[in-house]
């Protein structure tokens, strides 16, 4: 964590905060830093992760939790977002069961092994990450070849956007990766 | 509002957001197209303006309002955002009591009317904006000279990071500006 | 008036000029910056006002008085002159009788209320402002389409080509856009 | 010359314009194109050789006719304006004396055998060229440093932006360079 | 690999290649894709590894082997070349036994966990991959304030240059990274 | 020759690379620096000759010897690489015995007088020298319509990316093209 914008401790957290902070320590085995670089500031924190639940978490539209987090892997490259490209990347691994498919995004997911589906989907994504200004019916027209509907669109966009959010919080706050999205989702898992 | 997106009608709103909207519609005499733009999807709508209001209208910190405002106005120009550079414009011009600086900062900040320490601000704001991997000490003690402290560096970023995500939103989703905001502030006030 | 090129006052102008200045001011109550601010050289202020008629006052080709300011507020808007922009976009205003395209085109032109005759203006217009070595047949083509003539297209190309000098020349010397342009054309016209 | 805007018959132009296309041909031989391929709008044509001739034959001041050719080389190439790099650059290799320093400056400014003083004269210009918007008062320090006066920085800044233009305009029309400009300065003069 | 550009068969290469190829699979318990890729033209396989080894095994100067992967890895990821950055970042985290260095330098080495003087080369090795013609002085005084002599930075240079090449190869012949390397160097050496 | 890279003397180099210095100033009357900039260096240089022999001496496919210089040229011009260009300039005129070609090339390739065959090559060796990451299967098949085999696209793309690194070695290390180059193929030929 930065020594500018030190974290709180757990026990300083108020009660909400500290309950999901523990719940996703339970879940995962360790406390992501982003649940607590942003915790200093409770209001934001609060409306980070319920904007975050919304459209990571969303049960419907065709995309899936996988895709949702290869558009975050992915833009975020684009931005050079250190601690959103390893940390998205390890879930990305796990959702979608490919140990490959966060580094080959990361790089150039031009040339990554991903559906059409999802190549389409990333070049909108990316599109709304770099030039948001010049979205037009046709980048629409691509997407519905694919047989995207406009919510799921929306998803894609939405994910963009609140990721062009995240990173350049990320960037200015100097918030590290935990060591342990490195490696995870890139081993076979243990029986 | 794009017909790809339409907006719910008011009736049809959840209470806590028919609130928000009647509040706003009370207080500004219209409702800016963001609040029914975005209420197609509450639990995105409750996120967006729970995260916008704790950092736009923060009681603490140097950063007044009219300073948040020139924030969003002008890295929004960057990012070619119609809704946000003439919805948060006419708000700047009203709080900066300069019917001249928003389109000052939209076209060319660094000829804008503006102090020495707000220049400061902006060059950092956009800097967020546009090359956040590349932000170091040097950009932290550029605003420090200043007299901005840690916190208030903050306030720019998530600003300016906030302000990334709604520019991409509105970009894609097309959402006009009302045509209330355009002349907004422009004319002294009537006696 | 920026202090390192100060205008000349205008009892000291030649006659020429002088008479030009006194003609613009009566008509329209006040003396535009841009004519003071370069006639401190003569030469060069009749070269600029020459070029300037010949292709702004033009009669003849189907480009409109309001189609010609709209590829200068356009294009000056890419080159970021805050003069250009707020004296060409009140001009833009009236002559089209529209209140909000001035800043539309700014902020971007793709959002504009404007015709698809017009959007293929600013779209050569812009190419010729930003990638002018790259303009190809494809780009003539594309204009055909809507009804230009070559006349028509070399007349939007010298309009944005004139504007990428006269933008470079605002910018250098800081010429400030005078306080009466920013609210031009934003109200109905009194009865 | 290109098809679609073919120049006019030296016998159809006005004959102000057909006395300066026979003495620009007596004095060097030939008639550079440009001279004719703007002859087909004779007020264009006007306006754009007095604005040339105002800059470009200048008396005063500390540029000299090398320096002034300078600019317009170095900064066509930055535009990738044809004609403009080759007939200048040829007029450059005259003035200059030097038979190497067109293509040097064309290629790579930072690279060319100049003085200091020419290459504090052409970052200037390609500031102009490129990010006119960004010039600040630390422009022009470095220029005085050199000895430059803020007229002379004038007359920089002047013709690098009347080259904005003019290589647009020569981009859009296709004006070729005419052949006997590539060769001109690049051998000793035959005695 | 490719389809366009099948590699041959191990079998049917020269013998230099073939006994280099056995080698490095002795080694490494697999061949590096790029091996066989390029070996369907022997003559530039030859002078490609040659290059590679005079430059990358070179035992004199004061680079060490991870500082060589480091300038690739991160010279690699500007490019977006999927193979160079996967393959050399698995060497990177061996020479510089971390197993996170990779990743860090990849997406942004501005936030990568290394030492000054290697932030120093990789400010460097950065600019020859990007912005080569702008090297002046100051870039070689940067250096040497770290310690590196010319012929360090000519070591720099000469990779950062190499793998513009190499990634551009990559690039435009698919050259996939073999499996083996996303893993390799990121799990502690079983005992 | 910069300072900071002397270059050796013939007599000190090596033989097999004084042999072939000797050879190519018998053979065009000078040397060129690259060929003494680089040998300070042994290993490298005989990788360096070794891949361009290779590339641009290559007997089989389509390209030609002036096709190949074409490239080189055009794509040293896009990375601003002095010896390159005016080197490489130097006999591209002389193969394609077409004086104009070199600067035509240079400033703007689609302004140049060759063929839509080369024109379209052209287009290919820009993408792998600028944007090599986005290169595509329609890059291929544009190629194809012009009658280049996968061959052929390999000797484009592998010259391309050879210059890239050439042109970085000459930029960094500061090699100034021979005099002798820059007339080179600009006069017809003395009988």
């Amino acid at each position: 964590m930065s020594n500018r914008y030190p974290a709180p401790e757990l026990k300083d957290l108020p009660d909400d905060i500290k309950a999901r902070v523990l719940e996703v320590q339970e879940k995962s085995g360790f406390v992501p830093n982003v649940f607590l670089a942003l915790a200093r500031r409770p209001a934001e924190w609060r409306a980070f992760f319920a904007y975050h639940d919304a459209l990571m978490l969303k049960q419907d539209g065709s995309l899936t939790k996988g895709d949702r987090e290869m558009i975050v892997t992915t833009t975020s490259a684009a931005n050079q977002c250190l601690y959103c490209v390893v940390a998205h990347g390890a879930i990305l691994r796990i959702y979608e069961k490919k140990p490959l498919v966060a580094d080959q995004v990361a790089v150039n997911y031009r040339k990554a092994d991903i559906s059409p589906r999802q190549r389409a989907m990333l070049d909108f994504a990316m599109k709304v990450c770099l030039h948001s200004s010049e979205i037009a019916d046709a980048d629409f027209d691509a997407l519905h070849a694919h047989g995207f509907s406009d919510e799921d669109i929306w998803d894609i966009a939405a994910i963009a956007g609140f990721f062009a959010m995240s990173n350049r919080l990320a960037n200015f706050a100097s918030i590290p990766p935990n060591e342990e999205f490195y490696l995870m989702g890139r081993l076979p898992k243990a029986k």
